[in-house]
């Protein structure tokens, strides 16, 4: 790659074998992108054979990536233990390319589990930050909300809690362009006096560490859709069932839509005329256009794609990575945290590292 | 009252002052059960002068209903620790009427936190039970499933835990009149290497207590509205913010289908003729068909009715009450907790009993 200081191209790294449909959606997720973001470059790892079969004739696509060839792969079932101790997959080469400096960011639709402990292993937290995160892009009434934790830690203290929030709006201030974002703790009622303690601690933190941010104090379950907040911060364990239980309920409420409408011949016309409000319905509720799981807390940028995700979902993760790229995202979490830093050394010692085969195996929507 | 035995009516004990619009929305709904309920009588708890004006003319609900005076109501934002000094209350006396056995059970659309620590005090936990839990009717694909708790508890441990999976399964057994029902803890994988410690530990004893029910093992948040298991145990605070991020979705969704209908003629035609479906919708998504948040672990049946309930939300809190007097599900759970003991003894110690003032404000749907 040209590397010419100054002029250096902003280069993403590709987990090209990582997900059910690779390295095809991969390549058809690129070929979107590279018309988004002209001028950004990728480094595709994965098997050299199959990816130069499946670039001949595409002179576009094989303009704007490199291919370095990576013989092994992690598969979607793999136990993140095992995967961390094999050097030769697509996503450990992904990962050592951003640590290497080659690339700002890898983007993968691997296994999600072994996405983090291998982030976890080549890039390593960033400085001040206690534990890493996995952030969501929730839809809301408003347009949409970022959620974190939505599944790197089991359980967190109030210490992850207060990392998360300086994360959460650093990445919505750079990604939403919102500069003094709202954020909200989630807990089971609006009062103080309630909710666990660790999030009642977080919560008196955060007032303390004076962010810049409209703190809402604690919001509860209805308020993620609703769009109380920008920012929803959470402990991994309960954002993940929250989010996993709101795509649950999206699917049944689309089940009732369609068993209502084909029980008379009147609905059966409405939902015939009615096909195009149904079409964007279906588009909204789409989840590869909000696709990708974020990893915050790294020296660098990482981005999971849905394991399933077809080219249309591949480029919205890469839309993901560009624009934090664009916007230092990883940078400002620096700086912010280390602002932080006195509240932080007066909260409870930090819970010692989860073991990565405890990693959930995370698919956003 | 009559009280010849062996003849002896089905007795409820109502909370008539609780809820938004009590008491003409109680009323109206002991007007609609009386006829679902033939020979049920209904103590009504309340100011006497007013029920009296009330029910004047009502002849056919008067018949059904008994009086009884309570000076004081127990309001919707109310704390806990201060309800349970108040024993003038509709709610402390409509509790007091089942602690002294004139009736089996109590319907009130109060406040919840104070319906718990008033009915903790005033019925006391069954033997054996380590905490009581709220339990909430989820729709799902294919029917309903109950998931509990959604808030009576801020924490819960292992032994909570399945002191819940004791209670939902022996309330699916009656309610749903599933013998063998299958239950699912929640987690945030379905591989028994994830979740926190005390689901772990509470997946084990529930193999070794072998319950008369098929046991899944983990369930995901989405497995719940799929319809995956009939009971699904977690621990309060999960299970508060999935019911509510779950309510939000749904609100969310239909927020989207309307705007997607108002965008062109066509969809406008087509929402004219397919209302009849969306009357559907609405009706298999309305939270008053479902209504009630059923306290398990008590000495005493008592279910909690949407504090913003009409009448026909507080009808089918009382069909739930019913229901559960008619198959005897205290005594099914007292039965079933017995036999479990061993199981139980070998967990760790029970957590501290929570704060009154800690109880959330469930507003199940």
């Amino acid at each position: 790659m040209a590397d010419a200081p100054g002029s250096r191209p902003l280069t993403l790294s590709i987990d090209a074998m990582g997900g059910d449909r690779a390295p095809g959606a991969v390549l058809d997720g690129i070929d979107i992108a590279r018309i988004r973001h002209p001028g950004v470059r990728y480094l595709l790892h994965g098997n050299k054979g199959e990816l130069e079969r499946l670039l001949a004739g595409e002179a576009g696509l094989a303009a704007v990536v490199e291919i370095r060839h990576a013989p092994d792969v992690v598969g979607m079932e793999d136990k993140p233990s095992q995967a961390i101790r094999r050097r030769d997959t697509s996503m450990s080469r992904a990962l050592e390319s951003v640590k290497a400096g080659e690339a700002v960011g890898v983007v993968s639709a691997g296994n999600t589990g072994a996405l983090m402990a291998l982030s976890m292993l080549h890039l390593r937290r960033l400085d001040g930050i206690s534990r890493p995160a996995i952030a969501a892009l929730w839809p809301t009434v408003y347009g949409q909300s970022v959620v974190l934790d939505v599944g790197a830690n089991v359980g967190s203290d109030a210490r992850n809690l207060v990392d998360f929030a300086v994360m959460g709006a650093a990445f919505a201030r750079a990604v939403f362009g919102i500069q003094k974002p709202s954020l909200g703790l989630l807990n089971i009622g609006a009062e103080e006096v309630k909710g666990n303690e660790e999030v009642k601690l977080a919560a008196q933190s955060i007032r303390e560490a004076n962010l810049d941010i409209a703190f809402a104090g604690f919001v509860e379950g209805d308020d993620i859709s609703a769009g109380a907040v920008d920012v929803v911060v959470t402990d991994g364990y309960t954002g993940n069932i929250a989010l996993k239980t709101a795509e649950g309920t999206a699917k049944l409420v689309a089940h009732y839509l369609r068993e209502a409408l084909k029980r008379s011949l009147f609905s059966k016309i409405g939902a015939f005329f009615a096909q195009g409000a149904f079409r964007i319905l279906k588009v909204r509720m789409d989840p590869r256009t909000a696709n990708g799981g974020i990893f915050l807390g790294l020296n660098g940028i990482v981005v999971k794609s849905h394991g399933g995700t077809d080219g249309l979902g591949f480029a919205a993760a890469i839309d993901l990575a560009v624009d934090m790229a664009k916007q230092n995202v990883v940078q400002r979490i620096s700086d912010d945290i280390k602002g932080v830093a006195g509240v932080l050394s007066r909260l409870p010692t930090v819970a010692p590292e989860p073991e990565p085969a405890a990693l959930p195996n995370v698919e956003t929507a």
